[in-house]
């Protein structure tokens, strides 16, 4: 990419079919160019006679600037556009994960361990003690990623298919950072119980469970059910993985503001899944004065849930009172979890000097970098082409990591916190800057910390199924001991 | 292995500890030598002064035959066994199976591409058109394998945990042979409506679900519903993997000893699902006369189940009456999938001459193959160390790489005959004999003819999902055109 922000997600091969003459091709470019298309690359397809066939490679900066440079092209005479791909819909053709099997089986030797019937005395082993399924099968390492397709990124509830390559991007990151197994569990169905009853019956054959993109408030309902009822983790990403990175960023945020956690006044808009689990995770590092904002104005309960009484109970300690403008009065941290502009550049004068902004609406934050008055410090958004972006990725790779390693029986608070503080040790202090709080989510450290953060907790608070390392893969083999 | 039947799923690895002496070793060795154990390596672990630590890998004929080797050196004079490993055990280690990406995440631009933001537009056009979910997932190539570990192997009603490794082994010989991606599926709960209640919801992200190891008759029940509710082939491994073998092994019987199906006499012990579905491909086939014994002798109607009632109509056309002695009286092919040694020599006697014998009762059969009569010419049975095995291993790999080749909606009687005749044509005419009706499971053009076979099938009935091949990788771009 030659041209800053175009490219990534928004590249096209646009095939095109002309007479050849001499100085055609570079009317063409001159084309693309004019409508601000990034060439990257041009490939000669068939020549048959004077007809060509030429493949061009375009990054674009979105969707519409996509079509725009399509139109222009088909715009030029005797052309023909003969088809226009997409890399990124390239990518996804026949998905993007696989099985791989671990053994090969050319013969008949091979195969007599691997499967029958050498396969019979594992099976009779975690029958007569089921906690060797723990080291004798994958479960150990391999996650189910479980969603309903209710609430995807800015889509909302799309359902089970077309949520599925973002579960298989799940998968990609969980393998690719922190070398996770995991696969996609799509649930055609929306109801709680349902749910939780699917989820605890597949439960044998996995070793954690990925809770992704299922709606506010039944999220909370079935995370408190199975956290409850299984012997393996359940994390709700949306939930926690966001409130890991808000905090990580925030405690980094302090440190260049030396400011003391003890003295924020906190306002959060948006109290769904991901505020209400920031809100738990701020008073969990010991923030005391959070106040929240729904659709509605300050939080009133809103269900029966749990979580509503939490917050009932947690948030606005000092009873303040009148809408967003008001509360924003001598804040010093406002966290935007709602959605598109829902806070202004004059709303945010309110708060006090030198204090700290994440607006993490994605795509569209609340308010634009650009937008946030002087007395905001740092600004940070969910992202990639702003500083300080502040995204879930960085959070749930090595927190699974790290749960894997440990065969953990279940997630804790502590854990959160000590993954937040994890990954804000990435970045050295003397580095810190207000453009400068969070690390990049390609920098190998972030997995590293966070998954020895876990790992020492689960240990200490004796969560972890891993008493003692095997050493050299060597298995003793009980009935001769 | 220079031994015979030794190795494969009994080879352990035996590590000694001693007094490093001259000949010592050579001792060990005939200890190891005198009851029976083939030596396949020798390595030196550690030497510290005179104690030397040697890893022992040794070859044993079964589970007993590794304990008499072991007993036998640790009644040598000054030798310690510090552990004994098992090759099965170790290759079980960290189980079989994993998750391969496709697509390395190693910057910005591949993020972008295969998780947010480009995995929005792909979503969402799946979301606007449900059937592209064939094309930009994984769903087309990829099979949950089901079961809820209640008939395994010989071991019954194991339950979820300990079924997984039998399962993993299945997911690695249908990647390893069929080149088709899976992922094993263990349920906790053997309720025949919430067994289908759990597939069907999950069933979005697959392309096709194979049952197994699910005890009957809950099994018929299961597969009967998901056949009718599920857009996507449902195969039941232990009825139509089977069947479909027993019917290419009959296939070559038949052209070796030059017999006519429409005159055979064929009966059948054992009705459970394997005995059932193989009554059902038979009549198929286009076998007559068939008849069936299960526990309480001549078969009838055993419960309310669709099966029961399509063997009352099938089995036993001309009445007959009595017990298996009876009615193996003029009998051309006894099937057994009963259980071992229900069946004897003098009851096989009653036979036709040139008679047919499967005793597929694993791992031991209903005779062994050395104790049937003269008059019966062919004797197959599940076994690798006898000639002419029939194995599941041989259909579901080609099956299944068919149907997802076709994107089948579902499996039909058609498709598994022709697998079963594309299995029998592996082996030319020329090379069939008495000892050679079956051809190898490592023969590749197993997989290819089944496969084709069950494509072609799918195709002539209009079931096959794959209406055009799709060039080159490149998917047109639906809004451009």
């Amino acid at each position: 990419m030659s041209n800053g922000n175009l490219g990534g997600a928004n590249s096209i091969t646009v095939r095109l079919e002309y007479k050849n003459k001499k100085g055609m091709l570079a009317e063409i470019l001159k084309v693309v160019s004019e409508v601000g298309g990034d060439m990257a690359g041009i490939d000669v397809i068939s020549i048959k006679g004077e007809t060509i066939v030429r493949d061009l490679t375009i990054n674009a900066s979105d969707s519409e600037h996509e079509e725009k440079i399509v139109s222009a092209i088909r715009g030029y005479k005797d052309i023909r556009v003969v088809n226009v791909s997409d890399q990124t819909f390239l990518l996804h053709l026949g998905g993007k994960i696989e099985l791989r099997s671990k053994e090969k089986i050319q013969n008949r030797d091979q195969m007599s361990r691997a499967y029958t019937p050498g396969v019979g005395k594992v099976s009779q082993r975690i029958f007569e003690d089921k906690s060797s399924v723990w080291t004798l099968t994958g479960k150990a390492h391999t996650i189910a990623i479980v969603t309903d397709g209710s609430a995807v990124l800015g889509l909302g509830d799309i359902g089970p298919e077309a949520v599925l390559p973002v579960m298989e991007g799940k998968a990609v990151i969980l393998k690719e950072f922190g070398g996770v197994d995991s696969w996609p569990i799509c649930l055609d169905t929306q109801d709680v119980g349902e749910i939780v009853k699917i989820v605890k019956s597949i439960s044998p054959g996995f070793g954690g469970i990925h809770l992704e993109d299922i709606s506010a408030p039944r999220c909370f309902e079935i995370e408190r059910i199975l956290q409850k009822e299984l012997d393996i983790p359940v994390f709700h990403d949306d939930q926690h993985g966001t409130a890991i990175v808000v905090l990580a960023a925030l405690i980094n945020s302090l440190k260049v503001l030396n400011k003391k956690k003890e003295d924020l006044k906190v306002v959060i808009l948006g109290l769904g899944a991901a505020g209400a689990a920031c809100a738990k995770i701020l008073k969990d590092f010991g923030i005391k004065n959070i106040i929240g904002f729904n659709s509605k104005g300050l939080y009133k309960r809103v269900d029966e849930y749990n979580h509503s009484y939490w917050l009932e109970e947690n948030l606005n300690p000092y009873n303040e009172q009148g809408d967003l403008t008001d509360c924003l009065k001598g804040a010093d941290f406002f966290l935007g979890l709602a959605g598109p502009d829902l806070v202004t550049g004059d709303q945010l004068k309110n708060m006090n000097d030198e204090s700290i902004v994440f607006a993490l609406s994605n795509p569209n934050p609340e308010i634009m970098p650009n937008d946030v008055p002087s007395n905001v410090s740092i600004i940070a958004t969910g992202r990639s082409d702003f500083p300080n972006q502040v995204n879930n990725s960085l959070a749930y790779p090595g927190f699974f990591r790290g749960l894997v390693d440990s065969k953990a029986e279940k997630i804790t608070n502590e854990m959160k916190v000590a993954a937040a503080k994890a990954i804000s040790s990435v970045i050295n202090e003397n580095n810190l800057s207000e453009d400068f709080i969070m690390p990049s989510m390609f920098d190998r450290n972030v997995v590293k910390n966070v998954s020895e953060a876990v790992i020492g907790v689960a240990s200490e608070q004796g969560l972890s199924r891993r008493k003692n390392t095997l050493k050299s893969g060597y298995i003793s083999f009980k009935r001769f001991h």
